[in-house]
C-alpha cells in the first residue's frame, strides 16, 4: 500500500527541516489508510470496542524531509501471527526518489483491557490480515 | 495564577520560532493548572462526566518565543458568568520581561451532550469560579 | 479556494474529538495550499527572505470535528491593504455539511527583521495578492 | 539524569491515553536537560553551526500514561564513540513507580552539512560526553 503525504509548514523544527517526531505520525496515518483499504477501519474496530495500540517502533532517518515535499510511505505487513502485526514503512521522496525514512511498528489487539487473539476473537478480522502476510 | 512554561525544541518551525499552533497549547496548559490550584481539577471533572470544551479563541503574538525562553504565562478570569467563562492570557518572556503573547479563550460546561449551568448545577464548581472574577 | 481535509487519529484528544489547536495548524495548511494556487509558494517567499508571521488568530469552535472526518476548509482574503492581509475560514464537515469552524488570521510581511509593503517592495506579490481581494 | 515531565491535556488521544507520538518528543525534552546540565547546551552547539539529528529511535511501549501524570524520565548514554552517541530512556509512572516507556536514540553530529568527529574537532564536548559514557 502507498500513502501520500504532503509537508506541513508546521512539521518543521528551526533545524529547517520536518521533525523527527511527525514521521511517527506519518505512519500511524499509513496504517489507518492501510487498514481502511483493506476493509478493516480502525474506527469501526473501536467502536467494537477494539483498539489495536502501538508496542513498538523502531525508526530509521535516512534523509530529511523538507517542507512541501511530497513523501511516498509504503507500508506493508511484515509479520502476523494471529494476535500480534508488526507494519513496516519505507517513505521516499517523491521528487528525487531519495529514501527518507525506514521504520516498523509492532501492534496488539486489545478488548475491555484485556489482550485478544484476533485468530480466535475475530476470525473475519484475521482471514483479512492474513491476505496482506508477505 | 502564573505558568512557568520552558520552551522546547519540538515546539519551533523552520522560521526558528516557536509555532503559532503551541501557544493554544500553552494557554490548555495554563488553564488546567489554574484549575488544579483553584481545587476544580480538570480530570475530576471529566470523571464526574463534566467537559469544558473551548468555543473560541482569540490570540495575539506580540513578539516570537524562541526554543529554551522560559514563559511566564499569567492567566485570570475575565468574565464568568455561571454558564460560561472567559480566561486572559498574558505570556511574557521571564529573562527580558517582554510581552510575548496576548489571549483569550471562552469555554461552556457540557454534561451529557448538553450545556449546563453551574450555578444550578455545580453550586461548589460555581461559588469556586465566583471567587476569581476579576 | 477549497482545501479538503481528512482528520488523523493523532489529532483527537481523550475527549474523544479533535483537540482544538489542530484547527490551528489547518488553517495554515489551507493558507500554503492558497499561496500554492494563486503562484505565490510560501517556499519561494521564504527563499527571497520574506515570511510570513501570524500576528493574531482568532477561532469560533461550532462542532467537533472527529477521528476520520473530511472537512472542508473555505478560505478567502478578507482584506489586504498592502502591508497585511487577513484570511477568512469556513470549516465544514463534508458529509453532514455541519460548520465545524469560523476563523480568521491576520499576517504581516517580514524582511530582515523588518516590516515590509508588499504594495511597494514586491509589487508582484501585491498585484496577485489583489485579484483576491473580495 | 531525571527529567520530570508532567503529561498535558492536549498529549492524550481518543483512547483515554498519551499519544504515543509524544514519548519521542519527551525523549528530546530529556536529552536537552541532560545536555544543559553537562554544560553543553544545545542551543549553544546549534549557535555554533552544530546540529545533532536523530540516527534512530527505538521505542517500547510498557504501559500507558494518563493526562495529569507525572512522569520521571531517567536519560543515561548507553554508548559514545566520538562520532555517535546514544541515549537510553527509562520513563516511569512517579506515583505507581510502573514503568511506562523504555527507550534509545543514535545521534550523530552535523556541521556545515558533514558528518563531524567530536573528538578530533570538539575535544571540549568529546571530553565532556566520555563522563557519562557508563
Amino acid at each position: 500500500m502507498e500513502y501520500l503525504r504532503h509537508v506541513h509548514y508546521h512539521e518543521t523544527d528551526q533545524m529547517g527541516v520536518v521533525h523527527h517526531s511527525n514521521y511517527v505520525k506519518w505512519m500511524e496515518e499509513a496504517r489507518v489508510e492501510f487498514l481502511n483499504k483493506v476493509g478493516i477501519t480502525y474506527k469501526e474496530m473501536e467502536e467494537k470496542g477494539i483498539i489495536s495500540p502501538v508496542v513498538s517502533i523502531n525508526v530509521n532517518y535516512k534523509s530529511p524531509a523538507h517542507f512541501d515535499d511530497d513523501i511516498i510511505i509504503k507500508l506493508w505487513v511484515k509479520r502476523y501471527n494471529g494476535s500480534k502485526i508488526e507494519f513496516s514503512y519505507e517513505m521516499k521522496n517523491k521528487e528525487t526518489d531519495q529514501i527518507v525514512c525506514e521504520a516498523e511498528s509492532l501492534h496488539c489487539f486489545i478488548k475491555d483491557n484485556k489482550i485478544i487473539t484476533l485468530r480466535r476473537e475475530y476470525v473475519n478480522y484475521h482471514n483479512e490480515f492474513m491476505k496482506y502476510v508477505s
